[in-house]
């Protein structure tokens, strides 16, 4: 198994070596970049509105932290992610759409186990169920050139803390140190924390091994440390390195919360209980808060070593919040309202998220409503470590929103076509927008198409961001023309559709029905 | 039949309108666009050398006017084309690689006849033999945005003159007018005229229709005009109309010289058999002057116009020169010196071309030895002008070469790696690098696969243009890694390998091999 490891580790860096490298042509001084990449926070879980109104949800939180970066950032309150984790995550390393990279969907943290629930009537297709490889030849992965290798092949110290869930263990991908990063600290293939608690080793057991028993946080073993801050803590200390030696760096900071298990942050939880939320409500909060506090000590710390300044922070959720109830609480779907569902649904509560930029450059809080998309992140951040893409491995779906962050914004923006691809199966009943659905957002206009049954929606989102008013009838050439658009997209994509179990046929693309 | 025509073209401009339009972004004063886009030469077929000395060769051809477009020109000495015709014209168009378009091979004028040779061993996959298409589901096309379409939807008027060759007759492709054109004088599915004398008139007869007769040109039949010139005066009456509105022109002329047949231009054949040159090869000398002479009356025509200095002006051809004798005269593959093979070959002398641009900017001959591609002039022409690519239905695998022009040249480039790719088979004889080959260029070295017979070949082009000395088995680690690098690539764009007939099974990649 290591020697597999080392081998593979070997291979590795042989072939990037070989493929992958370029030349800085930006900026001067090169800025340090910070993502952090928060797991399942909904557009609405934090006390920074995204709306165009303070909201009762978000209301419930405290995140002083985001409040105070979102005063330095362009605020984007259009962007999009995918409706579940794996996807977002494969898009942000490789500037690919999901339907494009075909890991539609979220990878077993074990190899070969395609993740879907099954379906009376629809076979899921073949999809890329192992999830993101740096190296060819390994079955069901997508192979491209990703982020964090072309950042340290530029000059940078790429460090990976939290979350990983890139692939399935067993594959290259599944090892942060195989995609780039040079320090992992917390990552693997689990979407998930056995447990967030010190005291309980954050899930590691002598009987046993877990495979979302979260690694490498011996030292906090039996502490009564909450995962958040031991992550906050590492991440701090793997900094020092690079300022230490003036490199600059890459920060991918993905805090496990808030994703189930909504176990209670304690430094945080018992406000909560005070102003009468849920237990699990008050639980999911003090997750939210403990994760804008590790921002808060990340920011402080780049403020304290005097480097704030050229770092570029980027803020960002892989995907919309959770609405399922059990294991929220309160009602199911009403977790992000203004926003119809939740995670998993390709409606707006699925996949709006929220995201914020800092650039090095002098700003102040500004918002803009063009409509953005996680794999735009990729080559933004290229461009604004003046990374050349002409050794990419593959052409790249996303475009760099620079110019957004500058203030340009012209038409062709706003009308750029957004697309979802979902031919999978999440839970076991079909929600509101969840299993089998494709969708394209185009200007105002928003079209969703149910692979199961033929349904096709269309909605208004400037005045009905809470897609109750199906105009499909109403609006025939709208409803043709994205119908259209989207289908040209998954075709030359070549994206995948799921079977008809009956017919054994692929199910029809949106304007074979329409 | 022309009902039909008529409803593709309304579905065509109403899918266009939907998926299609942009803004200017860039400069001011938008500059007009050139580009003579030459059938069929060679890289050594004129008088202005690319190579490092003005060869044999070159002092055999008269082409003052390319000679005068080189002194206020970028040379690229290191352009590339495919090996045929088609797959070089949709590259151009659409930014796409060959491989990934998989217009691998030249298409039939008429509708689903691949034209791939028979071949004992090995079956040719299931290429896109109708060619390119602005509409989806047409079978075995590429659907992809078009570069005409583009500039037209930019403001731009666009012309095409001479071959198109874009795509097979009844599929909406092979009329320029749907690829966004809005004249289009001379083009249709042929890639050859069925005579080049008005007093043939260019092959159209009373009796029947050829496929090979050149459209559009009855107002000059019977007389004694040469189809160049025809051509050319075409071409100058087409631009009146948006020089008198100031409106910016896109003008693609792409002369059918020098294509065969090869038949004499009587304006200039007659010094080439006094210099002493086979009455063939003085033919192909007074096609090439001919040619020569067109470049330099539309360029006459501009600076009359006053238009000149805010025109850029592209120069390239579509593959290497033709080698086979018969047609050409001479000893087989002798024909392009110092580099090997010709037309239908990977070797240098089916793929290097020739490429001047010259810039609105003022500008000097400088010359660029740096590797070039087909796919790179479409984002080059859209950075040239101002045009977004967010609206784009595909993302694309040129580069834009605009900071070469600008003499910004960086390792990258140098190493970029470039890739050509032919599953088909041209002509009935395996020639030298001809029918069933891969190869990839990354710095001095290029790669050669034969999917025939599992030959590897290695060369160090800086010190071996002539691709002499076969190095794959001195330097097997530099063949190990562009095998390695070649195979990503084609994996990656899901390129079509032929089939073994006696397995039934895929011929291996080239690492599966070496």
């Amino acid at each position: 198994m290591s020697y597999i490891r080392i081998y593979m580790v070997l291979v590795l860096s042989l072939v990037m070596k070989q493929g992958v490298f370029a030349q800085s042509i930006g900026r001067e001084n090169k800025p340090n970049i910070v993502v952090f990449f928060v797991d399942d926070l909904g557009w609405q879980d934090m006390s920074e509105p995204f709306h165009t109104t303070k909201t009762a949800i978000n209301k419930r939180f405290r995140t002083p932290h985001i409040e105070e970066l979102a005063k330095v950032s362009t605020k984007f309150t259009n962007a999009y992610a995918s409706s579940v984790c794996t996807p977002s995550r494969v898009s942000f390393l490789t500037g690919l759409n999901a339907a494009h990279h075909r890991v539609t969907n979220w990878t077993n943290p074990r190899q070969d186990r395609p993740t879907d629930a099954k379906d009376e009537f629809l076979d899921v297709p073949d999809w890329n169920y192992n999830g993101l490889s740096p190296i060819s030849n390994i079955p069901h992965t997508v192979h491209a050139t990703v982020l964090p290798q072309l950042l340290k092949d530029n000059g940078y110290y790429t460090i990976h803390i939290g979350k990983a869930h890139w692939a399935s263990a067993g594959t290259p991908g599944a090892d942060p140190l195989n995609l780039g990063f040079m320090v992992n600290i917390g990552g693997h293939s689990a979407g998930s924390p056995r447990s967030y608690y010190g005291k309980e080793n954050f899930g590691n057991t002598t009987e046993q091994t877990n495979i979302q028993a979260v690694p490498h946080l011996n030292a906090y073993h039996g502490s009564t440390i909450f995962l958040t801050e031991a992550l906050t803590l590492e991440a701090r200390k793997a900094l020092e390195g690079p300022i230490a030696n003036k490199k600059p760096f890459f920060l991918h900071f993905s805090n496990y919360a808030v994703h189930t298990p909504i176990q209670a942050d304690p430094r945080f939880v018992q406000k909560y209980i005070d102003d009468g939320l849920s237990e699990v409500e008050a639980a999911y909060a003090s997750l939210v808060e403990g994760m804008d506090k590790s921002i808060g000590d990340i920011v402080d710390f780049l403020k304290e070593q005097g480097i704030y300044d050229n770092t570029v922070i980027v803020f960002v959720s892989d995907n919309g919040g959770l609405s399922l109830s059990p294991p929220r609480g309160g009602e199911r779907h009403t977790q992000n309202l203004p926003l119809r569902a939740g995670k998993g649904s390709l409606y707006e509560g699925g996949i709006r998220v929220p995201l914020l930029i800092k650039d090095v450059e002098e700003q102040k809080r500004k918002n803009n409503d063009t409509p953005v998309m996680m794999e735009d992140l990729f080559p933004t951040i290229l461009e604004i470590t003046g990374v050349d893409n002409k050794l990419l491995l593959n052409s790249i779906d996303g475009h760099s929103i620079l110019p957004l962050l500058k203030g340009r914004v012209d038409k062709s923006w706003k009308e750029r076509p957004l697309v979802w691809h979902y031919p999978n199966k999440w839970i076991p009943d079909d929600g509101p927008g969840i299993n089998f659905f494709t969708a394209m957002r185009k200007g105002d206009f928003k079209l969703l198409y149910n692979m199961k049954n033929g349904a096709v929606e269309l909605y208004n989102l400037k005045n009905d961001i809470g897609e109750k008013n199906n105009l499909a009838l109403k609006q025939r050439q709208k409803t043709k023309e994205l119908s259209d658009l989207l289908t040209e997209r998954l075709k030359i994509w070549k994206a995948q559709m799921p079977i008809n179990k009956n017919t054994n046929t692929r199910i029809p693309y949106p304007n074979e029905i329409y």
